[in-house]
């Protein structure tokens, strides 16, 4: 506490390297999700990555490993508050879980500090196959399957990818290529049809 | 007939210039859908698409304009017959309606000679302004609004919108992430689950 007051050049020779080294990682990643956001996978590099961070490569290597688990790092982190959501998603009433999940993607897509990076996994996803596989571990593993998981269905987790396709599609139409009338359109408009979609997709006979 | 039995060198002078200039020109539209195929939108460059045609520059200029119309010229040759489709699709009694697109989507998209060109336009619009804007006039204007008009419903645009977010998340999750199971299922299970929610999105409610 004390110390944040101080600012962030007040001290530094007395602070532990623990904390040093912890701040050098989020720099890091910092400068990762940034470079990936603007750039796209294919033409970020570690090299570039390391001097927007102001540190050596070497150092991004000895953190992170290759430039595929530097991306895979930032993105965890950019979205570790979202990845923690399916649990919440799938809590309370099953006839409500269309409209939460619903909510919850919309909400990531209108907050423009989630909208960057996810607009970044997505540009590259769709460019790079070491991307898509990053994508897939973290949204499909991660998101889709413990959603299925508290279905308890046979077919959970085609459903739940059936129900994630329509949000995708929805986010690529409003948010990626902006075609109207979809990109404009009141959100509550949208949820309001898309909602029982996804409801269906999830628990439908 | 003749003439192309004799192979594709066979005569050349003899050929009258209308024709000629007509071969040069979709020998130019077919390097630039390559072209953009594989390198993606923004490292294209009219070029290297003048090269891989075997022309100069100033020819694909001349017969284009600038990147961005090649572009636009190159992808609808290729969607020449999609873009054909939707009154057929709209034709028919109206409770097929969302089979019928449903089907056409996924055929587009199982056959390689166009599922190529369409990642190529996917990925370009996905990543470059100009490119997205290419797709909003030829999807959206084209193949959506025909559909939408053929509804006669007020909300008929939004409608055929948000119907074709539940085929483009397919299609992004099936053939571009490529997420399991929905990459590898079988088409008419995708078709049972899908054709209901897009005929309901078309005249539903």
């Amino acid at each position: 506490m004390t110390d944040a007051d101080h600012g962030s050049g007040a001290r530094r020779r007395g602070r532990p390297p623990r904390t040093e080294s912890a701040g050098t990682r989020d720099r890091i990643l910092v400068a990762a999700r940034e470079e990936f956001s603007e750039r796209g996978y294919e033409k970020t590099s570690v090299r570039g990555i390391a001097k927007a961070a102001g540190v050596d490569s070497a150092l991004v290597h000895h953190y992170f490993g290759t430039k595929e688990q530097v991306f895979e790092a930032a993105i965890s982190v950019a979205f570790a508050p979202a990845l923690n959501a399916p649990a919440a998603i799938a809590d309370g009433p099953l006839d409500g879980v269309g409209e939460r999940l619903t909510r919850f993607i919309f909400g990531v897509w209108e907050n423009p500090t989630t909208r960057t990076p996810l607009l970044a996994i997505i540009r590259s996803a769709v460019n790079n196959e070491a991307a898509a596989a990053v994508f897939r571990r973290l949204i499909a593993a991660q998101l889709l399957r413990r959603i299925a998981g508290q279905l308890d269905l046979p077919d959970a987790e085609l459903r739940a990818e059936l129900a994630a396709a329509q949000l995708v599609g929805c986010a690529m139409l409003r948010y990626v290529i902006k075609v109207e009338p979809l990109a404009s359109v009141d959100l509550e408009q949208i949820v309001r049809r898309v909602a029982p979609v996804v409801q269906g997709h999830l628990t439908g006979p």
